[in-house]
């Protein structure tokens, strides 16, 4: 990544510290701004959050966030009043290299529940990611390398505006849900932007981009107990976003920016041999369009359909029908890469061996019409892969 | 089943008709009463539904239903108007063979989705049935087959109470949700019992035996849009269920059949290689209890966890915690067969290697506790399999 062009005021370092025990692997990661920056974050919905979680929640949204500091290989999950305390010794500990406040310090930890973190290790890595914090890309590039759990590559994606002459950029990292793992696959992003906004438009943008984004996929629905998006905003570029363009516009960026970073998960779900994607139109409710989306996306016999590159619509249709969200079926209809199978209610005839060989190239587009309104806002879309034996052997593969 | 006892004035058939192409499986099956049955279903949650579905929900409740008649091989559903009027034929067929009218017979069908029926077939069988109508074990277990889809064996329960030197019955045969078909799974049964009573008694009866039997049950989440379960009573054996203790009697007999029919389709889970019992105690309710099981039970990386003999325990406790439902993390405790792993939200040392070694004998007993009082009626057991790349297999192969 080249020509990335980051945003201003903020550092990146990864590096490896002993977490994991591949000592080629990044697994402690700093993003520093030289400024207090406007932090908000979106959480796990699980009623069973890891420690970093639960600091993070009590000091989100803020105005003067300077560092998140994230480890990977452990999750500090399940790790009672010690894991708290854990959580709060990193900040501590990178606040006094950044000389911070530790209430301005993050924390996010990503791998196996249950087990106590090596803080000997965390701490003596955080000193060197002190030492080789930069505002490059490659060190963008190994942060983001080591938030990493079974992702096969870095994730980062980012968008610039030329606002009257200065740049303004969003950029973000995430992690995603590789699934190898014997642990929860945890979603991580920290998306930075050298705009000035406050806390409460921060919180806006963000709820909003999220909605789009990272809630509009699902590997396999289970939600991790760490799951965190966070939104840093430090305004070194020195341009606030002050009129309704000006805020659009960042939340079309922030947006995009988690959008792109979304689809890398998705396209990083391992075993997986399709990329799937489900767009509900002729719904005027987004979150009943959102509701059908997932119940397909999750349901095994609709994935394993798509494994075999089968037109199967009973299976798609049926599963929309158990989503428990109210429709006509005879308003609805069912077009696979664009092949329309199923029309108002009944079948229609069409070449099976035609969208059968179009599904085998590795890209699904299934677009259910409920025959109602649309959203001004458009289809709502929902990004998913398949099932197959190798994700089944990946994840039963004993390892405790 | 030789020394089956069945409920007196019932006859049953199942023959070969021609739905289903292997001339040695039977695909039309017959229950008939020889008198007026009390009759109540309970049916699918899915707002997709078969047509034999929308025309038993017309006829039941009922105090004069005199037959059955379901065919395995086509599910009747999404087959628009045409396919209501199909269903509506076979019972009239059937009313004419049994001399009823023909609001008296219910119909199920089972099979692929979004084809018309061969009715040619379907009247030939019907006759056929007709003729070789017994009350005998031999001719209900070939009604049971009749009703098969991808199950390896029929599925029939009894239970027999002496009351006062009459012998009253309650007897079930079911079809589940083997899952090799690229089709829906239905899960049709029909339990019968020459015990007298009401349409409301049996109503209430089926609703609570279903809650604690098929509706404790999932292989993989996707509810079909023809599941039906059907209770009859002809008070053949002249005794009516009248006190207090002889209605709980009855519903505890409807009850262990079809817990008994819904263990037998958990075992008949093809690709399965582990039997799963999930028990939620300390839960004063049992709905929010019912809820964390399943969304344990249909969780990927819980049932692979299994699949691998893996007592990963963060997969269960953090299933728990996306159940949406409310609990106190600090007070749930996890025994895996027999051994405690995770205490009041700690983990706890235990012999991993034993528990692993146990699992791999093929039964797993999740026993979750959280901490709380347990409702009167016992724990919640919720049934369910794993996930074995056989499993995926199987549903991925392209059959359409």
């Amino acid at each position: 990544m080249p020509d990335l062009h980051l945003p201003l005021g903020f550092q990146y370092a990864g590096v490896h510290c002993g977490v994991k025990s591949d000592a080629k692997k990044p697994d402690l990661s700093l993003f520093v701004s030289d400024r207090p920056c406007a932090a908000v974050g979106v959480y796990t919905q699980n009623r069973v959050v890891g420690a970093p979680v639960i600091v993070d929640r009590a000091r989100t949204p803020s105005d003067s966030v300077r560092a998140v500091v994230i480890n990977s290989g452990n999750a500090n999950a399940c790790t009672g009043e010690r894991g708290v305390e854990d959580a709060q010794r990193m900040t501590a500990l990178v606040a006094i290299a950044v000389d911070a406040a530790r209430e301005d310090v993050l924390v996010c930890s990503t791998g196996i529940i249950g087990h106590h973190l090596p803080m000997e290790q965390i701490e003596n890595g955080i000193g060197l990611a002190k030492g080789v914090l930069s505002g490059s890309a490659e060190s963008l590039e190994l942060a983001a390398r080591g938030m990493m759990t079974t992702d096969t590559f870095p994730k980062i994606a980012s968008r610039s505006e030329d606002w009257d002459g200065t740049i303004v950029t969003v950029t973000g990292a995430c992690k995603g849900a590789a699934m190898i793992a014997p642990n929860m696959a945890t979603m991580l992003a920290v998306v930075m932007t050298d705009v000035a906004i406050d806390a409460t438009q921060a919180s806006m943008i963000l709820k909003e981009a999220v909605d789009e984004s990272f809630n509009s996929i699902s590997v396999d629905g289970h939600t991790s107990t760490s799951d965190t998006v966070l939104l840093l905003a430090n305004g070194a570029s020195g341009r606030p976003a002050e009129t309704p363009e000006e805020i659009e516009s960042v939340r079309s960026m922030v947006t995009l920016v988690c959008q792109n970073l979304a689809e890398m998960i998705i396209r990083d779900a391992e075993g997986a041999e399709h990329f799937v994607r489900i767009e509900i139109a002729g719904l005027p409710d987004r979150n009943d369009a959102r509701k059908i989306a997932k119940t397909i996306a999750e349901g095994a016999l609709c994935k394993t359909a798509i494994t075999g590159n089968d037109p199967n619509w009973g299976r798609f249709v049926s599963a929309a029908g158990y989503s428990e969200v109210e429709f006509d079926l005879n308003q609805l209809s069912l077009d696979i890469n664009g092949v329309r199978v199923f029309e108002s209610g009944s079948p229609v005839v069409y070449d099976e061996a035609l969208v059968s060989s179009r599904m085998a190239e590795g890209e699904v587009n299934l677009h259910l019409d409920f025959g109602g309104e649309t959203d001004p806002a458009g289809p709502v879309v929902f990004l998913t892969s398949d099932l197959t034996a190798e994700y089944v052997r990946l994840n039963s593969e004993y390892t405790t």
